[in-house]
């Protein structure tokens, strides 16, 4: 259990500090944060470092340490975890940099230090190590803006920088821990969700991603404990854009999937994704006070129409749903409020209630009393020491009071984040209310909750055989492979079910019309061969061939082309043209790409993508978010298409794509022709891995 | 002028305070803030009033005020502020509500205050008033967060709530003047923005709108004086979602074009629009400290890879380009950092050179000197007192040395909001740097900074000329009008020169074979009538007629349809089939909308919208940004359409209805057929006013 690999190191009794300058810093951090265990240092030459005197060696120890903050040179770090592994010590920050991102030689001093390591845990090489505020441990060489806390979030972060700046937060959100994995040689970001999944006093887990250094399917396995634990896990990625991915060490995001692949690959985990860092930090506050949500519909009070209209509009642009009061909740509020008020959602309660905290708390109760998921209050606390602040006092308590009488996850939302001072943050907190920093980041993190409430939902039993059929990210070369031509590809996709139109493989003008005869005209000729991308490009496609003469001419000038022509049967009026297709992530692995066909709409660039393996509800969502989606139903009175076969045939090349993992490296159905009867794969490719023959 | 008009208003030497307790505040305020000018008070019983002695009544002042802030009843309002104008004050804030937002009794009301008024301006009634912090001005009824300036942004806002929430900012945006409208019932954004734009200490122009309560030609006349007193203008419209319509008073938005027609009516004029609260401020610092921007190309520095990701990625989001440095700037920053450090943007400079000044100076001299707009350093500040911000301080004025020595546009970006404390913000702000908090708000404010660049360059003339033509918003009843048929739409526009396929409009089967002799097969035959809507729902179209027989056959069923058919000459082998129609928003007027046309496109609503009127420059961006643009540019070695054909054929339309104005109710070209050489209107539909012909 990772839980119990890294429980020493991240809750440490005895810490050993093995370096100079910065270990006086972390010293003074521990100190200032109350730990309560035993510290001991070792430096060659310095007799006392921050008031401890000082061990020379590593040897000279009293006892072996549960954690090690080693602050020493490249070279020197081997010997050290060395030295460390040998006595039994519980897990080392490894602080240096100069390893694997350095290059070739860094890269071999990582795998020295990794097998000086031996089965002891090290955070880094090239880290800042890590903070716990639960019981004071900051193993941590520079400043840090936290504070003690009983219970909070954890946070795991590719980036050091970036979590010194997560600690500098004035959100009032409480961070139980904080670790950084650096070039994550032994411990990486699943290793430490799992961990804290298992600690009682961590309410959810957000983790910087830059990369998935243990792999996709690691990483989602540990998701699934985290759920399992009832614990939302929230993700921020940096490096999804071509030239965020330059940035990051990993550059992999830049190619296929990217962006799309990955929110799929969360998606299909029940993990929400956050774009900022406000949204990241106001996202976690949400899922520490009210954990995973039912759903996102929501219910705003505001006593301004402008604010109603901001909330109305920010909604719509995030996508969170604003439902309609429901009889009694209306009926409740035009008693609490008077004939004059508009009752709508977003609500504008207007002012004439302001300092009547009784008449507030029926509005709010009210309100909260809508059949929603979570309701907000849009308020702004003037500056400090600008005035009287009876007025928001009384209508935080008649919120509190009215979040208590209904049972709603609340939040107050502050328009401007520093409009929320710390008293009302800490009052709300105390009360069961988050307190939000701004109304975008709220109604984002309203969204992200909901997403990990499915995620939580779904947690247990198919979360784990979700993770265990994730696929691997093994990446082939893109020349390597064989190519299956268009006919030998169909027969393998007929094979799991995927309709084909009918038809023949023929090397001559004579087979060819007798194979028609059989089949029955319009007919449809193809020269075949693996070589040939763009088959219509070369004029190798006849289509509706009406009799024998035109037939007969078709297959004469395909043949010219390719030894083999394909003769089929021509599927015609169709509802709509599908491209379904295999894209491989280098980061997650191969996707179902689900595509709007036909030229126009291969220019509109009209897609949707789905991490493999793929359930019928994940397929038909997908298949509903294309923008043509209105035409298989059935657009302007034209005939809807069969949308039960359809998701029949992608949910059979999902399959069979999931079943050959890496053995398939390209398929693409383009177009499947969605009819009103039946979704037929008029064209296919296929590339196999040289490697694997497909079962 | 109606900065003559407002002058006394916004300015005043001499205040009176009409009312109760609301005046005390005010009063209290005003004397917080250093007024020294004269302060009198009017109320009926008291004797003092903040310890000023009350006269008993306006007419018992010892000179006319320039300002009065009222705030008494609605009746009483009436009678005060007609006293006033009497009497020769200079404006009036009419704080109290109850006036047309409440109804017909209440407009009733308001009418008579405006009656009462006469030709002395009142902002209001139904707000909160105005607070001028250049003189330590408050005619303000409750608290603020505002303080004294030498010069700074003017903001006018339509909702009283979210003005105050703007003074609470802690983002050190030096606010020169707020005012609120309220009900605007003399004095709109309009008059503000202009009588702000000819203030010399005021440097850039915030509004928030709900509506334009001086209509859409008003207000561009205000923004054309503010770009020619070389002020940017930002706009912050609430209410642009059906849903935040409804939470305004306005309900306008709901219809027609909403925030489609607004953001282009917007572009027209170059004014930005803001989506959030934090963006608005942050905006307006970035205004306020570079104005408008030549262009969004910008360069970034951080010295974490996780932060240049995510600017990358930000930047990605929000539309803002990256460009890679240039030779000059990449060996400079070669020579500044060193053969090791990676040299891209964003750059990630490492922490090597961290508390190193004299290279910190060199690599941000080196980054800024690279071709771009503005330049950026990500840096988040400690939390106060958590540690020795040396190395912090050294960056800070390593890059106001190398601003100065390129004279780039620079600002500082925290990833928090939070993590730019006030001091460091006003040293930055000293030293011409914009301190800006938030990296998305500070590359959404780059953009919105490039595009009022734009405006203020379009400053002067052209801008004059565009508000003179800005169509007025008058809207018609849908019902009313005259629809022209397709074979009379048709002919107005070949009048003004866009192709119509050759043809003849036809009673009998006789005639039609003459036209089609005249013109040639393959013939299209359509049954004309202006109450039939979709045609081809009606089988009311033929196409591709062939010869004599196919044609007599269809003609003879059309006539069953209708007394006239069309014949014409049938447009082969389109490149590509757009829509262009006239939509009408009641905001802001007739505007274009182009889209791609053929029944998938309209499924996947591929759409641009143009304010009127447009020109060509405008009118070719937006074909640009139809997503089906490649197909006229000729989309994998399909042929090209005739551009310049197509952009004359829009731009005569544009034109048309820009002249009509409220003459034409209903215009729209569907298809217009893109092809390898030139651009037909292949159907058209009009619908005109009855109360005036078209010339």
């Amino acid at each position: 259990m990772a839980e119990g690999r890294l429980s020493r190191l991240l809750s440490p009794r005895r810490i050993a500090f093995i370096g100079g300058r910065e270990c006086g810093v972390a010293i003074e951090q521990c100190r200032r944060a109350g730990f309560a265990g035993v510290i001991e240092v070792v430096h060659p030459k310095r007799e006392m470092l921050a008031g401890i005197p000082c061990k020379r060696s590593v040897g000279a120890l009293d006892a072996p340490p549960d954690a090690a903050f080693v602050a020493v040179p490249p070279e020197a770090t081997v010997d050290v975890v060395a030295e460390l592994s040998a006595m039994g010590a519980g897990g080392a920050v490894c602080y240096a940099a100069g390893f694997k991102e350095a290059g070739a030689e860094g890269e071999a001093l990582q795998a020295r230090v990794v097998g000086a390591a031996g089965a002891m845990p090290i955070l880094g090489p090239n880290c800042y190590g890590m903070l716990n505020y639960l019981e004071g441990v900051t193993l941590w060489p520079d400043v840090h803006g936290g504070e003690r806390v009983e219970r909070g979030v954890a946070i795991v972060a590719q980036s050091s920088n970036m979590a010194i700046n997560f600690t500098m937060q004035d959100r009032g959100l409480p961070i139980a821990h904080l670790a950084t994995v650096g070039n994550a040689a032994t411990v990486g970001p699943a290793d430490l969700i799992e961990a804290h999944a298992a600690d009682p006093r961590v309410s959810a887990i957000g983790v910087h991603l830059e990369g998935l250094p243990e792999g996709a399917e690691r990483f989602a396995r540990a998701v699934a404990a985290a759920h399992r634990a009832g614990k939302p896990v929230l993700a921020f990625k940096t490096g999804l854009s071509a030239r965020g991915a330059r940035a990051t060490l990993s550059h992999t995001s830049s190619m296929a999937g990217g962006a799309a692949a990955f929110d799929a690959y969360l998606e299909r985990l029940g993990v929400p994704r956050a774009a900022s860092v406000p949204a990241f930090l106001e996202t976690l506050k949400l899922l520490h006070v009210h954990g995973g949500l039912p759903g996102g519909r929501l219910v705003s009070m505001s006593c301004s129409g402008g604010e109603a209209a901001l909330v109305a509009d920010t909604a719509e642009r995030v996508g969170i749903t604003l439902p309609d009061f429901d009889a009694s909740s209306r009926a409740a509020l035009v008693a609490a409020l008077g004939p004059g008020i508009a009752i709508d959602n977003p609500l504008d309660y207007h002012t004439y209630i302001w300092l009547d905290q009784a008449a507030c708390e029926a509005c709010y109760t009210a309100a909260l009393s809508a059949p929603v998921d979570v309701g907000m209050l849009v308020l702004d606390y003037p500056k400090a020491g600008v005035g009287d602040e009876t007025g928001w006092e009384m209508a935080t308590d008649a919120l509190i009071a009215a979040a208590r009488t209904t049972g709603r996850p609340t939040m107050v939302v502050a328009s401007l984040p520093e409009c929320l001072p710390s008293a009302a943050r800490a009052h709300l907190m105390a009360a069961g209310i988050a307190p939000m920093q701004g109304i975008e980041e709220a109604l984002i993190a309203v969204r992200a909750a909901a997403l990990a409430g499915a995620g939580l939902a779904r947690a247990g039993a198919e979360a784990a055989v979700d993770s265990a059929h994730a696929p691997r990210p093994a990446i082939l070369a893109d020349g390597s492979g064989r190519s299956l031509d268009e006919y030998r590809a169909k027969r393998r996709l007929a094979a799991v079910g995927v309709a084909v139109p009918e038809g023949a493989l023929v090397a001559s003008a004579s087979e060819a019309l007798a194979a028609a005869e059989a089949i029955g005209y319009p007919i449809v000729a193809k020269a075949v061969s693996a070589s040939m991308a763009h088959k219509s490009e070369h004029g190798a496609v006849r289509l509706g061939l009406a009799d024998a003469d035109a037939l007969h001419e078709a297959v004469e000038d395909l043949l010219a082309l390719s030894g083999h022509v394909l003769v089929e049967r021509m599927v015609s009026s169709p509802v709509a043209e599908l491209i379904v297709g295999i894209i491989r992530d280098p980061l997650v692995g191969p996707c179902l790409m689900i595509g709007a066909g036909g030229v126009l709409a291969e220019v509109l660039a009209d897609r949707a993508v789905l991490s493999l393996p793929a359930d019928r509800a994940g397929i038909e969502a997908a298949l509903r978010r294309l923008r043509v989606f209105p035409l298989l139903e059935g657009y302007r009175g034209r005939p809807a298409g069969d949308l039960s076969a359809t998701l029949n045939a992608i949910q059979a090349i999902a399959d069979f794509a999931a079943a050959q993992g890496d053995g398939l490296l390209e398929l693409d159905v383009n177009p499947l022709i969605v009819g009103t009867d039946g979704a037929v794969a008029a064209d296919a490719f296929m590339r196999l891995a040289e490697e694997r023959e497909v079962a």
